[in-house]
C-alpha cells in the first residue's frame, strides 16, 4: 500500500488537523472531535452543517467558511459522521435562526443525522434538513434510492449563500430542496481505491475495465465494460443523466470531479466533449468547475454534475464565498 | 493504458479547448495554437507569459487572469514549447509597459524561451525573464542548476499582483526575482505516469518503493528507498529544504502540490506535519496552500514548496488575482 499516511490508527484526526492548521482564519477544529467549524459564526443567520465519510478530502472540511458550511463533521474513512458527533457540531454552530443539515443519501447518513437531529430537537434546537441524492446511476433501486454525489457541493454553495442573506430556515431549506431538485450527477470508475485499514482495493475491475455509475465507495454501477475513450464515456454519462432529467432551454453548471486518482489534464478533455454534446442539446452552461472536489482517496475516475440554475440560483452560485476550497 | 483521453494525437489541443470552454469570461484560445489569453487584456502594465509541457495541468492555463498570468503557452506533454509559439504569446499580450517570461529552469524551456525572447526583441518588444529554479534536489548538478517545479506559481502570483499595480519591467522582474530567491521545493514520488503516446512509464519504481528528489517529469531525485509514513517522508524534504535555504525566524508560505495521482487526503496529513516541524524551526507559516496545482498526469506523490514573505510579498500574495485555480 503506498500511501503518504503515518498508519490507519489516527488518520482521521490527522487529516482534520491539517486542514485547520492550512486555514486557520478560516476554520477551526473542535477540541475532542474532528469536526471544523468556521470561525466568525455569525448568530443572525441558518447555520449549516454537513457531514460525510473521510477519504472524500477536500469534502467536507473544504467548504467551511463565509457562503457554504458553518461546520462539517466528518466521519472514519468511508463511513457516516456518528450521532453524537453530528449533534455536537448541531450544538457548536446553533443559532437562533435555527440549523440545516444536509445529507447525502446514504442509508447510515440519513439515520444517523435524523438521530442527532431529534436529539437536538429535544434540547429546543430549531433543525431542519435536505437530502442530496443527485446520482442517476441508482434510479431503478428503489429501496434506498438515489444516493447522493459530488453534486452536494453544489446544494451547499446555493444554500450556504442563501442563509448568510439571512433568510430563515424554512427559506434556505427550499433553495436547497430546489437546488436539489435540477440536480444530476453520475460517475465512472477505472481503478479502485485501497481502504487504509486492511490495504485491500474497495472493488475489482479488470485491467481494460471501466465501470460507469459507480458510487463513491465502489457501489455497483449500471455498466461495465472495456475502458473507453473521453468522448464516448462522457456521451454516455450524460446521457443516463440526460433521460433522467430534462435541461432542454436550461441554464446549467457543469461540475467535473475527479475522484482522487485521475488527472486534473483528463477532466479538461472530458469538459471539451461534455460542452460541445451539451451544446447540441440546448442546454447552456452557466458556468463551470473542474477539479477534486469530492473524491475517494486515489480511485480513478470522475463524475459529471448538472445542476440547473434559475435567476435566483445563479445569484446564489455566484455570491461571495470564502472556503479553503470554494471563493468567489 | 487507463486514460479517459480520446488518443495522443490531439491531445494537447483537446486540453487547451477544455480548459478555455470553463472560463470563457477569464481566458480564450489564441486561435491556430494551444495558447490561453486572459480576456480583457490590459494595455497599461506588464504583461506576464509563462510556458511549460502539457501533463502538468492545471498548468499552465489554469493561472490566467487577472493578478497572474496574461499568456500561458503548453508544450506538447512534458516538452517545452517552441520558440514560434512563445513569440506568438508574447506578442499577442505585448504592451508599451513590456513583457516579462517566466521561466522554468530546464534546458529546452531555457532555450526557446530566449530564442523567442531574441525574436521579439528584434521586433521591438521590451521583454525581460525570470528564471525559476526552485528543486534543492537538483543543487548539487552544477551543470543544468536546479530545476524548476511548483514553486513557479508563488512567483507567478506575486509578480502578477505587482504587475497589477502598474509597476515597470524592471520593476516586477525584481520582485520576482526576490521571491525566487526565497522559493525552494523538493518532490518525492512513489508511482509513475504513464505517457500517453507510446502507454509507458515515465519510471520505474519498486512495489514498495519511494523517491525523494524525483522530477515532475521522472528525472533522477536524490533518494531511492522504501516507502516511509507521512511524517519521516515530509522530515526529510524539509530537511533538504532547510540545510539550502534558511528560513528561521522568516514568515513563509507552504505549497503543497499534488502530482496528480495523491488523493487529497494525504497531502493534510503531510501539512499537519509540516506545521509542526516548521514551528519547531522558529519558522512562522503565513498561509498554506494544498492542491494539486502543477501536475505530472496521475504520478503519485508530492512536493513541499516554501516560500519567503516580506511585508511587500505578503501584500502581493494576499492581492486580489482571478484565474480558474487561485482566487483571493
Amino acid at each position: 500500500m503506498k500511501k503518504f499516511i503515518n498508519g490507519p490508527e489516527n488518520l482521521e484526526a490527522e487529516i482534520t488537523r491539517g486542514m485547520a492548521l492550512a486555514k486557520p482564519g478560516l476554520l477551526r477544529q473542535l477540541p475532542g472531535s474532528n469536526i471544523l467549524v468556521r470561525q466568525k459564526l455569525k448568530k443572525d443567520k441558518v447555520s449549516l452543517v454537513f457531514g460525510c465519510g473521510s477519504g472524500h478530502e477536500p469534502a467536507p472540511g473544504g467548504y467551511v467558511g463565509f457562503g457554504m458550511l458553518d461546520a462539517a463533521v466528518p466521519g472514519k474513512i468511508f463511513s457516516s459522521p456518528t450521532p453524537d458527533m453530528i449533534l455536537k457540531g448541531i450544538k457548536e454552530v446553533q443559532t437562533e435562526a435555527g440549523v440545516l443539515c444536509i445529507i447525502v443519501n446514504y442509508t447510515g447518513d440519513v439515520l444517523n443525522f435524523r438521530m442527532a437531529m431529534e436529539m437536538a430537537q429535544m434540547e429546543g434546537i430549531a433543525v431542519e434538513s435536505v437530502i442530496v441524492a443527485d446520482d442517476v446511476a441508482t434510479q431503478k433501486n428503489k429501496s434506498v434510492g438515489q444516493r447522493g454525489l459530488a453534486g452536494v457541493l453544489l446544494v451547499a454553495k446555493v444554500a450556504g449563500a442563501e442563509a448568510e442573506m439571512g433568510t430563515d430556515l424554512y427559506g434556505v431549506k427550499d433553495v436547497a430542496q430546489w437546488a436539489a431538485l435540477g440536480l444530476r450527477t453520475v460517475g465512472v470508475a477505472c481503478r479502485p481505491c485501497v481502504i487504509p485499514s486492511d490495504g485491500e482495493p474497495c472493488f475489482e475491475l479488470g485491467e481494460t475495465e471501466m465501470e460507469i455509475g459507480m458510487g463513491l465507495h465502489g457501489e455497483p454501477g449500471v455498466m461495465r465494460c472495456p475502458m473507453m475513450n473521453a468522448r464516448d464515456t462522457a456521451r454516455q454519462m450524460l446521457d443516463l443523466i440526460l433521460l433522467d432529467c430534462n435541461y432542454e432551454n436550461s441554464e446549467v453548471v457543469v461540475l467535473i470531479n475527479g475522484l482522487g486518482g485521475t488527472p486534473i489534464m483528463e477532466l479538461y478533455v472530458v469538459n471539451e466533449f461534455v460542452h460541445q454534446y451539451l451544446a447540441e442539446q440546448g442546454i447552456v452552461v452557466y458556468d463551470t468547475m473542474i477539479g477534486n472536489f469530492v473524491t475517494s482517496m486515489e480511485m480513478g475516475g470522475f463524475s459529471i454534475s448538472l445542476m440547473r440554475l434559475d435567476r435566483h440560483l445563479k445569484a446564489l452560485y455566484d455570491a461571495k464565498a470564502e472556503t479553503p476550497v470554494i471563493r468567489r
